[in-house]
Formats: structure tokens, C-alpha cells, sequence
């Protein structure tokens, strides 16, 4: 048995997520298993490093398989490429040690959501980050972004209800930077809860617009309560941008 | 009568072009006359600079239009864009002199053309890129354009037959640039006929792929014959980068 390591980049626009879901085939998981299949001859299954939710993209999502036959990683690429739509692009393959999982053996994970905060909104990312007409107040985000750093239980910024695992998550690193009018939030951190993302974001946007002030963070995490956090920001701006593995 | 000079983005992929063509609604032009006229209370006619092909985009398109009524610029930007679909937004209107013309008036155009030849297709561009699978050829093509500056007759570079008036035009600069597997093709002249940088650009991409010598060029524009210049490059790489006015 081979293992396999691919890279892959996506438009999440028309899938319902990354995850194969029951008896539906619109998901990224379910094309690319389709495709591998039917080029290796036999029933591929792939791990990914996580599930996006619907509409989200991925810069570098990760997935890993195992296979009886042997390929050269960058024929196999190129194979699947030829298959896939072209909102899905696989970027490397390369043969990996036996025990590789893409969620198992993942420490950590960069997601990134885009702004447009610029004075007129963008004609050609439009499909790609998510509109506030106001201007956002970067310092006060920023300020607010502090409080969330380090380990704590993230609770409050999980929409399953009936998580029975730990909710506790280390979050090492939120960058935020604006460039012509688009914002970036870069979020690092060991793990993410169903939503995470988008619901850190969706606060530190109310923050930015006035309607928080940067000093309630750390309530928020001690509630442990949903209802104290913020909107979920739409799944349009959001980005898996790199998964991280031990050397 | 007052008379603004606005300049617009878009996304062309939607839309049969820039002008209003007898009954069809579906182009640029006949969306933004019908916001002009219902803000402004009075028919408006807008002019542009010149037309843009089904499918191409324009950065900073401009068009010009008269009207009874005199209003600020900005506030009329923030109307008009709250009106009119996401993939056109206007960048900024400004009140001028009486005269002014946006096609009439404009003295050079910038127009570029944006190829994908990565080893791997953008996901996020796609939609506004030419893909090109094998790789160019990028000293060949500078060779190649090297023969088309200047002042020529590009009759060979023009998809309407009937042209009655003067094929004559004058190329000022060609910049071929490539960045992280995107080449994009930078052309600024004195006037663009119909086709013709769609053409050109298609005739640059074939002596890159190694179809044609550099040195075929000045052949070409001699023999002012459309059959001897390349394959018409697709719309959506194309975009109207720039309308340039004399003080």
C-alpha cells in the first residue's frame, strides 16, 4: 500500500462543503474520490485535514489516501486535473510515510477571511470576500483580537451544540491587515470547532463597526455561551489557507 | 447643462458587451442609462469610450452623459452603484468641461490581456484569465511585438471587413510581464479596432507556443489581410485597463 499526500485549492462556491454527505455528490470530497477511483482502477477513499463548510474555498486544503498501486505523484496530478472541474485544482501529490492521515496527524491550521471595506466594492473578488460598507476600525479589532489568543475554551464560538469533546482550542496568532480597501484576518491556531472561524470573525467585525467594544472578549470566552458571540460571517470570505504537519 | 465625465469597472462575463444593441437590455450601456435616467428623473444617454466585446471587462472604462440637473459627483457614485448589479460599479464621477466626450475626447487606451500558463490553472482568477496548458515562449513574443510599435496599417488585425474609415493606427507600447505563471499582456495605443487586441494578443500567443516567428510580424501588417494574423484570442482575458484624456 502507497500513501499519498495532495494538495488541492478550491472555489467553494457551488459545493456543499468539502465532507461526502449521505446520498449527495456535491461535495469536494466526493469529486475528487470520483475521479481517483476511476484513474486507479479501484474504491478510493480520502481523508481531509477537516471539513469546510459550504461556500467555503481552500487555498491548500490537505487530503491523504492510500492506494495498491504506485504512481508517480506528479503524473497523478496531473491525471486528476484533467478530470476535475476547474473549480477544484489539485497543486502537488507526493508519496508520504505509511501512518500519514491528513486530519490525524495535522498541528495546525491557517484559515484567512477577506473584507472588502474599500470606499466601492470590487467588481472581480467580489465572489470571494464578504461586503461591509462601513469602515472598520482596525486598532479596536485588533484590540479585541488579543484577548482571544492563547488556549482557551472556545465555547462560545462553536455552533455544535452537542459537542461532546473538548472545546478547548490554542489559538497562536490572528494577523490583521488591509490593503486597498480589502481587510485580511489571518487566524492560526492547533484546531477549529464547527464555525469557529466565521464566528471570531463575524465578532471582531462587530467590533470593528462599533457595535462591541474589544474589552468584551474575554466575557464572551468565559460564558461559554453562543448567544454572547457575535453573527456568523458568510462562508464567502473564508479561506483555508495551509495545514500544518510535524516534519 | 451639465456634463460628467464617470468612470466604471466590470465584469463583462454577463453582459453582450458594452453598447446598447436595438432590443437587447444586456449590455452595459442600457443598464447604466436606465439608473442614470430613473436617478436623475430624464432620459439619459451615456457615451463610452469606445465599445467593449461580449464578454471583456473593463478596470476603468469611462462614459460621459449630460444632464438638467446638477448634483454632486460622490453622492451620485454612491446612487448609481446602489442601483446597478455588483459586477458594475462605478469608480468615481466627476462634473467637466461642456465639451467633453469620453470617445470623442479620449486621446490612448490601455488595453491588457491576462493568460494563465502555470503549471497548474487558477482557481480564484479562472474566470478572467486565458488559460494557456503548454508554456510560452515570453522572449519571443517580446521579439514578436517589437515589429508592431510604431504607426501601422493593422488591417490584418481587424475582424470588420467593412471598414470604411482608416485602419491606420498607432501602437505606443507593448509590455509583456509574468508573474507566479500569469502573463499579462499590456497594450497602449492611440485607438483599438474592432478585434484588435484580441487578435493580436492571439497572434502573440501563437508565436509563444512556437507556431509563428517573431519575425512574421512585419509580414503580417503588410499584407493588411485578416487571414494572415492569428487566431482571435477569447474575451475573458481581456480587459480595458485605461482611457487616457489630454489635459
Amino acid at each position: 500500500m502507497a500513501t499519498y499526500k495532495m494538495t488541492l485549492a478550491y472555489d467553494g462556491s457551488r459545493y456543499s462543503g468539502w465532507q461526502r454527505q449521505g446520498n449527495t455528490e456535491n461535495t469536494i470530497q466526493a469529486k475528487l474520490e470520483r475521479v481517483l477511483s476511476r484513474i486507479l482502477g479501484e474504491p478510493v477513499e480520502v481523508a481531509g485535514s477537516g471539513r469546510t463548510d459550504e461556500g467555503v474555498h481552500a487555498l491548500a486544503q490537505v487530503a491523504s489516501f492510500r492506494t495498491e498501486r504506485v504512481f508517480d505523484g506528479d503524473r497523478l496530478t496531473a491525471e486528476v486535473n484533467r478530470y476535475l472541474p476547474q473549480d477544484i485544482r489539485i497543486l502537488s501529490t507526493v508519496l508520504t510515510y505509511p501512518r500519514f492521515h491528513a486530519r490525524l496527524s495535522a498541528s495546525g491550521k491557517w484559515y484567512e477571511y477577506r473584507i472588502d471595506n474599500g470606499p466601492v466594492a470590487s467588481v472581480f473578488e467580489r465572489k470571494y470576500l464578504t461586503r461591509v460598507e462601513d469602515p472598520l476600525d482596525l486598532a479596536a479589532m485588533r484590540e479585541a483580537a488579543a484577548f482571544l489568543l492563547g488556549q482557551h475554551d472556545f465555547a462560545s464560538f462553536c455552533d455544535n451544540k452537542h459537542m461532546k469533546k473538548s472545546t478547548v482550542r490554542h489559538l497562536y496568532e490572528i494577523r490583521l491587515e488591509e490593503q486597498n480597501g480589502i481587510l485580511t484576518i489571518a487566524l492560526h491556531g492547533d484546531g477549529f470547532l464547527y464555525h469557529m472561524a466565521r464566528i471570531l470573525c463575524g465578532t471582531l467585525i462587530e467590533v470593528g463597526l462599533g457595535e462591541r467594544s474589544p474589552y468584551g472578549m474575554r466575557r464572551i470566552l468565559e460564558a461559554r455561551d453562543r448567544k454572547e458571540a457575535g453573527r456568523l460571517a458568510p462562508a464567502q470570505g473564508l479561506f483555508l489557507r495551509e495545514v500544518e504537519y510535524p516534519v
